[in-house]
């Protein structure tokens, strides 16, 4: 998952039916019957401020890292504990051919069901290039925005996660009912591209009972540090993956690392994966130009329209000062550059490894070099479609040989502005006199697809007051307590939630 | 220094009358006046064995690595002691900008004065990609070559400088007359590059010693497992660099990593190191495509003459397998390669780093990515003109942000055939029925260029029998004991010392 939002209209009233008539299967009438005393819970969540802080720093305090193969069995055991925890009956803990993943139901005798999606696992890091240890979750002052707790996964997700258990806890220490029913999966692969959320969503039981929400959310934490309130109808797809040129596989160049005197008269792997990387975009890096690549779609003129009047919502000058950018792309003003932050696929060098990578120099030839390599996918392209193409491109130019390995990614995913789930954020924000901007499509990725594609065909979308950032960067951090008017602190996204979920239920 | 074994004879008779001249200003005869008593010596040598075995292993258990500011002060000190235990009267620490250097002199009162360039400095190494503990230096079968110790520095250049200095033990031991005097000058920054050896060699002093030698040798291992015997009579020139791309200095892309959606909308410097290597090289990596580079001077018929026979001598297969490579350049044959090796100046990638570099993937968008550069110089190339050209033709396309960080290198150097460092070579060789390969020039490199180059002007070569292998590599190995009638073990290099420096009294 990704803070940086933006989304698309590209989608489907496919849903909003399916979901009305899963609407009139549910049970008790609770809700209805009584209008939550939203008083009384916020006195809970006031109450259980401190326990619900000290939830959030326990659960940091156990990271589970996928790509490091890192407490992945204990995560999962973890989200199952937190949500029982938080009321939920049925709590499962379901392997897949990866790392497990939960899959829980919190039966409220509720008219509606409404599915939620987590991520237990986190980004990796390296403590050295922290100000404040990443595990141990402190409360830091930071000027402008108040207290924020620093930490990876503060904000991607275990913060905006925790807010919404919290919720729960409030709702029923003020022994208030709960207005829907909840289906939660929760997977710990998220940051490797979620290779396996199939394999959880779509087991036939988990996938049945989705079936039956109106949709799935994601908490997060949708503000920004001008108070922009982020409603996003959809995210880029991804896919990641290593080139790698090798002697052993081109058959040319060394085997093994030799000395670098030999280039007179040995071929370079390191040259190689150069030479291919550099078909595979214009001279500025900026487009792509691998054949048959599917081309972006126009942007349409209400997607224009979105982005250029939310741009004009939100600072540059914040936002180039929280980037250390100076320039755009091609130095395009704001709105334009939003334009193509929301409508370009994108191929981009995560890393690059060959050789010697140490201090100084090393005079070898190396025998293989790899560049770790994401592309963003925007609607009609596939994850599928996008790997082939790639493939073809380098066959193509005599690279068949570099090899191509796909670590995850998913398709792009949409979700229609008029689904419910959409419509209550819109209705909830306005109500409490946010102007939320209605964004095309989050640059970033999550796997929404598992959910809005076939057979659930559901809508999918990310919630939540507050603020945080620096997902995957040192210093993650989550806003506690915000000084800063426009934007909620914990206890405000724990009412945001709250409220979204008797929203949902109308 | 590197193992790699190549020479050319692009080169200058300017010193053989200049040392001859020298060579009047010596003291005593007493090596004229009779013979040396080889058996005598020999027996020593092996007597001695144990004893020198445990100092070369002894000198390996203290590795001086300028890249890591690893142990150079107590390597020059142990350098200093090892000198002055092998006989060296005057030994001196030489402080310089860089790690220090040591000069010494054994005044023999011979009429002939010789240079010895050492290093004590080694190549960085990585334990964990060793079979054997690399400072442990454990003696080990290794089949059809016999015991040979396994250790960092034990070929490059640790073993044969020992051996150097078993056969001064020796010669005494045997009470025969050193016969020659030396003049040392061990550098600890050879494997850096050796930025600081002008302030070692050209000290007034220092310059004043050398420029009363014939000229100036390096221990080495100098057979190969064909029991070819190599006579080099240079070395190329290498220029080591760091080119690094970042949004610092470019001014666009981001100051720091970013999330990698954000490459829609933003530039990245990983891109502009991609597309800057790419106009560095020809498409196949082989042929230098900087502007204004020096070009090769054409081969001469003589030197191709020189390679063909000494390709003929040398296996194919043998080397294939040694470097793991399966075809040369441009499908060469062998005895072409040859000729490219010793004639074609590179343009290498050492290393690649940039971004995320460890397993799997992050999303990021990297501030900066670095290429670790190694070009290789042929006779006509300097150091100064090549990365002049470099930098005039990055800056001629747009990539003047692009830092060139040079951290070391040199000219090539050349040395006539005619001199007495290496007829006396020659003539030792073919005495103990070797056919040696007089070799154009090494394509590795070493700083012989402030031997060779004004002031000094001195011919500069390597000498040893014995083999070792690996120098930079894991399980880098130097021959004790050989099992191959073809290669001279640890007494045979020593021996061979012993026998040089006789010869070069002569």
């Amino acid at each position: 998952m990704n803070p940086t939002r933006f989304a698309s209209r590209h989608s489907c009233a496919r849903i909003s039916q399916v979901a009305a008539t899963f609407a009139l299967l549910g049970g008790g009438m609770s809700f209805a019957a009584a209008p939550p005393d939203l008083d009384a819970i916020r006195k809970q969540v006031v109450a259980q401020h401190e326990a619900s802080v000290k939830r959030l720093k326990d659960w940091i305090a156990l990271p589970s890292i996928a790509a490091e193969d890192l407490n992945s069995r204990e995560g999962a055991e973890y989200m199952a504990e937190l949500a029982r925890d938080a009321g939920f009956q049925k709590v499962e803990i379901v392997q897949t051919d990866g790392k497990p993943g939960v899959f829980a139901v919190l039966d409220a005798g509720a008219a509606k069901t409404v599915g939620l999606y987590f991520m237990y696992d986190v980004k990796h890091f390296d403590p050295s290039e922290w100000s404040s240890p990443p595990l141990e979750a402190r409360l830091v002052d930071k000027p402008g925005v108040g207290k924020v707790m620093v930490a990876r996964g503060a904000v991607n997700q275990k913060g905006p996660e925790s807010a919404l258990l919290a919720a729960l806890h409030a709702i029923r220490a003020a022994k208030q009912t709960i207005p829907v029913n909840l289906v939660l999966v929760a997977e710990g692969e998220e940051e490797i591209g979620s290779p396996h959320i199939g394999q959880l969503a779509l087991r036939p039981d988990v996938q049945a009972a989705l079936a039956r929400t109106i949709g799935v959310f994601m908490p997060s934490a949708s503000q920004d540090l001008d108070g922009v309130t982020v409603v996003s109808l959809g995210a880029k797809g991804v896919v990641e993956l290593e080139l790698v040129a090798s002697g052993e596989k081109w058959g040319r160049g060394p085997g093994k690392d030799i000395h670098s005197s030999l280039k007179a008269m040995v071929d370079s792997p390191a040259w190689r994966l150069v030479k291919a990387l550099d078909t595979l975009v214009s001279d500025d890096g900026n487009t792509v130009t691998i054949d048959g690549y599917p081309k972006a779609p126009p942007i349409s003129a209400e997607e224009k329209a979105v982005v250029v009047a939310a741009a004009a919502k939100r600072s540059e000058a914040k936002a180039k000062q929280q980037y250390d950018v100076q320039h755009w792309i091609d130095d395009l003003p704001w709105a334009q550059a939003n334009e193509r932050l929301v409508s370009q696929p994108t191929v981009n060098i995560q890393g690059l490894v060959g050789g010697y990578t140490g201090p100084g120099g090393k005079t070898v030839l190396p025998h293989r070099a790899v560049a770790k390599i994401d592309m963003r996918l925007v609607p009609g392209m596939t994850r599928d479609a996008a790997v082939a193409a790639l493939k073809a491109h380098l066959a193509k130019r005599g690279y068949g040989d570099i090899e191509v390995n796909v670590s995850g990614g998913y398709d792009p995913t949409s979700t229609d502005v008029n689904s419910r789930l959409i419509q209550a954020q819109l209705a909830l924000l306005r109500r409490k006199g946010l102007d939320p901007v209605l964004w095309p499509r989050n640059a970033g990725s999550y796997p929404g697809f598992v959910f809005t594609g076939a057979p659930l065909s559901l809508p999918s979308a990310h919630f939540g007051l507050g603020h945080g950032s620096g997902a995957h960067a040192p210093d993650e951090y989550y806003v506690i307590e915000s000084s800063n008017a426009a934007v909620q602190g914990y206890d405000g996204a724990v009412m945001s939630f709250v409220e979204y979920l008797y929203e949902l239920a109308k």
